[in-house]
């Protein structure tokens, strides 16, 4: 399809993806909990033909991480009820299950290709500002400590405005599109399980997207390959109370076996492969200043540039969590709340990326490639499964103007990145026929 | 005056310590916020005809320690005024100076004999269930969090008894008697405030009480000198908050510097002249998993058998606390939340005690000295400037039934116990006539 | 015998007891090495018509601690052969077998009365200096690193002294005496393996000495209680080496895991009975700048108040290193390498001592019991052994003069000593008809 | 110059080299204490004609790094003039100032080409065994722990063999040649010195070298670019001494500070920049079990993948020290004994060296540049001096079979590299007409 075309369909689709943006914006909800955002996609996606696989049937139950108490998801579910969730969609999501994949067959014979979109808020308060657009526009969160802060609401209209748009094409394209909405990518929480259930195991050429990231309005990053593999662990050590004073002897104190834990995990040994991180982020112990601390929990994280290194300091980590317990005659546990892949993007897949996004005219440069150290994204499961299942795999970045960084309780965007997404990625479904494997 | 004549006294008062200490029970406050409390001392001791000083006058403002915080502060006063505190004598009390000093004057020369009570409640919500006797009878805290679970409301109610008594009999005995109701016990950190106001300067007999703490129903120790001395202090650590994946070299971790204090803390020698203590228990810090923890707050305790032994603890702990913060480039603030001393009652005041005791009738067994190890209290500041100014002082315990230990939810005393420290307390003013003093 | 007899046959002992001590301090041999002195000792007291038992019959071989090198053992033996060791004696001792029980049989009814002796120098260059008297008179240690700055060449003197004394009263007293000629006290490592070798089981009154420790010139302490149990640790960590540049995640750090251990070791709580000790006093780690530390040695030692304090210290010790090696990945060893035990006297023969040395006219001071917090003794395992078996023991102090403190390279005591120890420990054997045990 | 006639000049040379490697072997000396080497290599190049620098001249002498004692200096200095040394150029070199900066002049206008190769040997004693070559053919090191397993005996050997083929054929180039013979690069000690002295401040084109590094024979590397930079410290902390038993409050211990400073060292945050390292490699502390311990040593090392990243850990390390030292009440100091930077090689310069490398018909295989992660070298202070001024600088490896891997007491090295880098060495001053600069 010719750009000029293309731009007068993208222009037609912008407002209700900017309408959708900011709706979710309004009723933020955070990982595992979107089940206001979630029926509102299917019922979208629905109406649009889309065939949907929703709920338990897209995750692996058990391998989702860091999942909310039972008594917080069943509130989050009333809210989303009182908020305007659609039934029946609704009850699909219940329970922390709120992934959804639509899929679209052209009827035509051609590939299956796959895009990633995540739902997810931050716990975080959103500021209240003359100056900040949500407040003065008047879509500001209305959900305490859940705030978009981080674009995932842009995501979700971006993933919804390319179903409309390929929906309205069918005919000029060919093959399937198969478009996954994703839950609690913040904490990379959410990926495995569904990466676990198959969801992209029919996928040959897949992208996965963020907007922002400090890439500037009007650039666009093709392949950002930094991504750190990462292993999020609560660990709890369990003591034994006494009077510090009255017979300190008694006791056997979790919160020395915590800092003494927060000194060995700090000083494992750096791996000579590459970069690694390490952080006990958040550390609480103990019940009160006289008593032998008979309960800690520590948050920790562990990173690596590569699988192999964020898998040597988990391993080292485990141990020395193990090792603590013994010395100071405690229980503890392990808990893994969160883990995402290091993974590299194709480079024929980036290649085409690269020149549709060249020739889609809105980029006023377009990098194969990100340099930039980076965070953590849990879509890599799904890029380490389709690579592994024989396709090819690209993670590309929409550059935006930003009116605070991702996290901050001032975090906005500018959404002209909504149509430069959407274009750029419905051009990989209409001009599949221009991409050259080498293979 | 004769046991029995006495006895007869004892007898007509203690309905009303009993009602006092129901009273007292019920609208328990904790420590600097006993605004109700005082208030009602205040109003009793003044329709005895004591004279009274009153809030600022009875402290060194700055001295006092672990003052909660000024809206804490606040709403407890305005609770207090709902819960019947009385005016005018609760606006004495506001921002937390909940003491008071009552003199009473025999007009006949003589010693200034002084005793010491405490008025506060602990943080702790009292048990709801039919087998404890404050819910039967009707008088359970109705304060969330606030519990009399120490045995202080019995000691005011035994306060009040002792001014009724004393009033009473007053053509009986010479000299003065002054009754001191200090607040913040729990924490040690009222006394210091007010023995460094000079309120016992001219207190030639010194004796605080306490009851329970183990001793068997119907017997007394005269003389608790097991206190250990104690600081108590509240740390923090400020860093510098940086994304651990992003730029962990950008980071100053308050957390870590908290875990290697704590281990430090821990491992201060041993002191060859006696027992020492140290805990940390409580270690709250970090704010995320995946951010260098900008700030650590640690809840730290030392003791030592005798005050040189303390001292040398608690400046070791201020050593190594600094140093940490130079170690990891944060800052840090000490603030002692809590003191209190070791303190040796004196000879004569203790023989004197025992022999009135044991002249009472009421006890089976009147111990001089106890061994038992304890913990600490803040009466030894008192006791400290007393002997210090030339007088003599005693920290006495009587013995009563505990239905669980103290500091615990169930915990509650059998009132026979009023009676008893009454009558004893009584005899040492109303028969100074035999105390026989080496000197 | 009246003190006027005993003084005089003292006397005449004297300047042999001089003689003795000055040759034993000249040719010094430290813990497990009293070849040539024992040699000496045996010879003497063949003389005398003692009874001996020695070497291998009065040790549990494996019980000995903290046994030098092999070699450094061969080495010790030929020197003492060429510094004039006895034949056929030496031959006993050889392979650290150092210890003699000399037994003497009045021929009359009557108790086993025994006392005991250590004749082992300290690993410490004796100072060589004209204020010095060992240098000065001729006698100061030819011996390298080998030393008597305790004290021991005295103790062994007057063993012998009192062997001598006994074998001439033979008539004038009943019963049996037993000395006891020790090795290794040093590092408390030889008594254990003698005590568990039965060597006192037939001992009815015991006596163990120590000269000097601070007590003046002309005064006895009876019975010193306050030796702390103790145990004595070397501990091994065996990590992997790497290079630290180029493959640091290859290493196994012992040295990370003996500066952990270290910490922790120095953390371990206090304990409410009484006092406790902690020292990590040597660590060795490390081979070189830029190697992960594939070794490292820690020596320890844990004392307590009494052998509760001290099992629960060593207990929690060996859980700490153990846990350590699981969180490094090290291997380790924990080697006893000396244990002493804490031991009150036996009240009894404490007023018998006492009694006996205000009669021996030499003290301007006899004091029943030291309130002094002292180090630790092994002879303590004799005293509970011999009162395991129904016996009484009591381990007593003669004052003298120091030239300096014990284990400094300047010590040196007033050889009056010798005479004052003499003569009080004869008259516990010579007077025992005064004995009356309440039993 | 064609490569024949240069190949014809480099065979004539090789026994030469060979000769002299041998010797050096024989005679290995380690850092600062090449007095012998350093006698014998200006002796050669005094009689091929060069100007001579020696000694004190081409040194900062505070900047020498990890120096020995003086008594090693002295006895060093001794053995060279017994193993041969060649007055009266030994006397130069006394106290440490072994090196050497020759020049020669073609009396032609050019530029200044340098050249660096360094002198010294490993503490290490070297294997005897058939198997091992100089063994075998009797140039094994007479000298105990020190050893040539390195290669810096060949280094010397080519120093010299390019100083006698630019002797001979000055004519057929232009400009200066300037050879550096420098001291004490294990531990990366003396090249800050010899740079800060300004000796390469007017070289143009630089080039220092090694051989082996795991580069296969007949293989050349030009540029390589991955030496870490790196601080070596080591550091005291000195603490009072105390009985740990006796008197544990009046000590600081020394090594507590040393396992508090090394957990704290490990645990250093990774900088985002790039790789880092911190080791602490060797700790010994303390002089007995029972003592609190006076003195610790901490050997440690870091390194950074460049400049910015090891100051950033050296500037950590340093205020842990500090800080530690504070909370233990302890003294420290901080020696800084070795340190060399990290170094990016000139592209022009390489292309030239890689130009000639290939035209010299010698090697399989030359590459640009090597991606092997390395260890550190002090060379780096030369180029990155020599590059400030205005120069290009690189750091070549001429690749050789090892018997065994470096710094291993089997290490030796196929003879052919020597002749390998005389000719490329030689063609970069020869054919330096050849050599085209953009700028």
């Amino acid at each position: 399809m010719d750009t000029a075309q293309l731009s007068t369909i993208v222009k037609h689709i912008e407002p209700q993806m900017i309408a959708w943006r900011r709706d979710f914006h309004q009723f933020a909800e955070s990982g595992w909990l979107e089940y206001r955002t979630a029926s509102v996609v299917a019922d979208i996606l629905d109406k649009l033909g889309y065939q949907l696989q929703l709920g338990q049937e897209v995750f692996v139950a058990d391998a989702r991480m860091g999942l909310p108490a039972q008594e917080v998801m069943a509130a989050a579910f009333e809210r989303a009820r009182e908020q305007g969730a659609i039934e029946p969609w609704l009850s699909h999501f219940a329970n922390g299950f709120t992934g959804i994949v639509a899929t679209l067959d052209s009827g035509k014979p051609g590939p299956t290709i796959g895009y990633r979109v995540d739902m997810d808020a931050l716990d975080l308060d959103e500021v209240d500002d003359p100056n900040h657009i949500p407040s003065q526009a008047g879509f500001g969160s209305v959900n305490e400590r859940m705030m978009h802060a981080c674009g995932h609401d842009g995501h979700t209209a971006i993933g919804l405005g390319l179903a409309t748009l390929l929906a309205q094409t069918r005919a000029e394209w060919s093959g399937c599109v198969k478009i996954i909405f994703q839950p609690a990518e913040e904490g990379t929480r959410g990926a495995k399980s569904m990466a676990l259930a198959g969801v992209v195991d029919d996928v040959d050429y897949f992208t996965a997207i963020h907007i922002g990231t400090g890439i500037a309005q009007g650039q666009m990053v093709c392949a950002n390959d930094s991504f750190m593999a990462t292993s999020k662990l609560d660990v709890t050590f369990t003591g034994i109370a006494a009077h510090a004073g009255g017979n300190p002897e008694q006791g056997r104190s979790a919160l020395l076996a915590a800092a003494q834990a927060t000194l060995a995990l700090h000083a494992i040994n750096r791996h000579s492969e590459g970069a690694s991180r390490i952080n006990v982020g958040v550390l609480n112990a103990g019940t009160g200043r006289n008593i032998i601390a008979p309960s800690a929990l520590l948050k920790v994280e562990t990173r690596g540039q590569n699988n192999t290194i964020n898998n040597y300091i988990y391993q080292q980590a485990k141990q020395i969590i193990q090792g603590v317990a013994t010395m100071y005659g405690v229980d503890y546990t392990i808990k893994l709340v969160g883990a995402a892949q290091s993974s590299v993007s194709s480079p024929e897949w980036i290649s085409f990326i690269q020149q549709q996004a060249q020739a889609s005219g809105r980029f006023s440069a377009v990098h194969s490639h990100s340099q930039k150290p980076a965070g953590s994204e849990d879509a890599t499961y799904f890029m380490e499964r389709v690579k592994a299942c024989g396709g090819q795999a690209a993670y590309s970045i929409f550059g935006t103007q930003l009116a605070a960084g991702h996290h901050n309780e001032h975090f906005d965007f500018n959404e002209i990145v909504l149509s430069d997404a959407l274009h750029t990625l419905a051009m990989l479904t209409l001009n599949f026929d221009q991409f050259k494997s080498e293979s």
